[in-house]
């Protein structure tokens, strides 16, 4: 059993930041992609969060991303900008994106900021939330490296490309709706393998198509679509609008950071914002919203154990949760970081 | 078996622009709705085509749905708009969007118009081919009386809310990406109630929230969102983006056509226009969604005979050969077409 450490959020933010700036990292670049990542791991989105700190801080150092990116932004019509990454962490590219995009919706009631040139981001419901804590409707969504196979096809050529609807609630406690594109995760498939068992039908298939519930065939195979055509179709609507909008690189054109670190992996991203102010007033859409989450959270559950639950609701208990106790981390990660900060203790 | 006839678009469109101007719809909107409706058809979705005249003026007459609709538009800044659509049809009201957003997004690169107290609108992919045509991205979508659960739930509080994604493509043939959020239509389902055969399982849930096959116990239930909390979750983001933006009624609040014919739905959709030119510059766009296309276009088929398709590939193909040799349609639909329209032959 591999052990654990309780660490409360300033300690670990302070070390995230020392990492980042020992990689090279400029101190406000280190900031936001530590706020992004630490954000997933009070989430409970712990394959998002400080888990991908090695990786990097090694991809800063072998200038597979560029430590100093200038990032540069291009807005060719009020609402409308691309934002060229110069290959920087997607962290950063995107946190620019966002920057832009809370500019430009105070302006025209919507904005769009396209990425080009970036690289892995995190996950998506750190930045929607910061949308909707603004008092924004948000869509944004990523694409990756591919994965799935168009329906009906026997070649990786789509990204599992995360999608995110989110908006505000009252309450504090948002819609947020954060999801990719395929039946399961391949780090699920991952487990299995390791574990030893075999994976549920539906979720992949072999190298020549044929559907498997062997996780080493899978993992050699592809993953399955959820909804089969629809979320084939889905993945690429979000390759669409993240890369090929932005002038990204698409499909098989974008490059693994798995299998090449020291390589740009030129992914695209999105983020979309609407004011809700500016179509029925923003009271009159918090109190929908208020109605609209008490319509769901009153639905008779099939088991009454299990209440129904609200997009992203899960997530944010979690995070008021560990806002206040501290993260729980494996002990060889938090060493890791704390080496790469050039901490002793 | 029903027997069948073969009709040319052109007498087709005046046959069923008359049949809504004798049910008192003015000139313009006959026009539309028509367009909108027989464009479902050309493209082989004929269940939001012509099979929707005799409801749409049944509507009409019984005042269900207000013939004489003023449609308002709320531009409250440069790239957002809500329009009120005064109970009418919701091709109306929906046409009226389109045209809003035509105009905002010249000036801005972006778009949003979201509609309110509108009605049954057709298929989402004509609005789409409009949008396309003249070379916009576009994402639109409707919310709809419920007939899905909330994932984990056993009543009814989501509608099979579809969405659209839609992308120009150089060569004519774009990218439509039209889907609703069930695994499957309640259509499929009654269909397989009329042939007296089971449904496949996944489909549906009997009244208490247990899988069932027996498409009857399935009708009395609910439909099963793609994908689980996935599609549940997309089906909420619909109605946010459609509704509780707009001041639509949403979820519960929508009153289904087929049960109360004679009572406004309070619907609500939502047309979301990008400009291309505004982001790569539509050159470059172009020549990315070439290459999008033949890279998913030439991935390797499971199956040899069934080649990997393109979202909306089939529609439009079914619509190019529909315009020459015009659509056949079930002959006692053309016959009550007729006598709407008051003709005797």
């Amino acid at each position: 059993m591999s052990r654990t450490e309780l660490i409360d959020i300033p300690s670990l933010t302070r070390l995230c930041i020392e990492a980042f700036q020992h990689a090279g990292l400029p101190a406000e670049h280190a900031e936001i992609t530590t706020s992004i990542l630490l954000e997933a791991d009070l989430m409970g989105i712990s394959t998002h969060g400080a888990v991908r700190i090695p990786v990097y801080t090694q991809r800063l150092h072998s200038g597979g991303v560029n430590r100093q990116a200038s990032i540069r932004v291009a807005k060719n019509a009020p609402s409308v900008a691309v934002v060229e990454g110069n290959n920087g962490l997607g962290t950063v590219v995107a946190g620019k994106a966002l920057e832009v995009c809370f500019e430009m919706v105070a302006d025209t009631g919507i904005a769009y900021a396209g990425c080009r040139n970036s690289n892995h981001f995190g996950a998506l419901a750190p930045y929607a939330l910061r949308a909707c804590e603004a008092g924004y409707v948000f869509i944004g969504a990523t694409n990756a490296s591919t994965t799935i196979a168009p329906w009906g096809g026997k070649d990786t050529r789509v990204g599992n490309n995360p999608l995110c609807i989110a908006a505000p609630c009252p309450d504090g406690m948002h819609f947020i709706l954060d999801m990719a594109m395929s039946v399961a995760a391949r780090g699920k498939i991952r487990a299995a393998q390791k574990a030893g068992s075999p994976i549920p039908e539906g979720w992949a298939l072999d190298g020549s198509g044929r559907a498997t519930t062997d996780p080493s065939a899978a993992l050699k195979g592809f993953l399955l679509p959820f909804g089969a055509h629809k979320g084939s179709g889905l993945a690429m609507a979000v390759d669409i609008l993240s890369a090929a909008l932005s002038g990204a690189r698409f499909l098989t054109d974008v490059s693994s950071w798995s299998d090449n670190p020291d390589a740009p992996s030129g992914v695209g991203h999105f983020f979309l914002l609407l004011d809700p102010d500016k179509t029925i007033g923003s009271v009159a859409f918090a109190a929908a919203m208020e109605r609209f989450k008490q319509i769901v959270l009153t639905t008779p559950a099939v088991n009454p154990e299990e209440p129904v639950m609200f997009p992203g609701q899960r997530e944010q208990e979690r995070r008021r949760a560990a806002m206040d106790k501290g993260l729980t981390l494996p002990s060889d990660l938090l060493a890791s970081i704390r080496h790469l900060a050039r901490r002793q203790n």
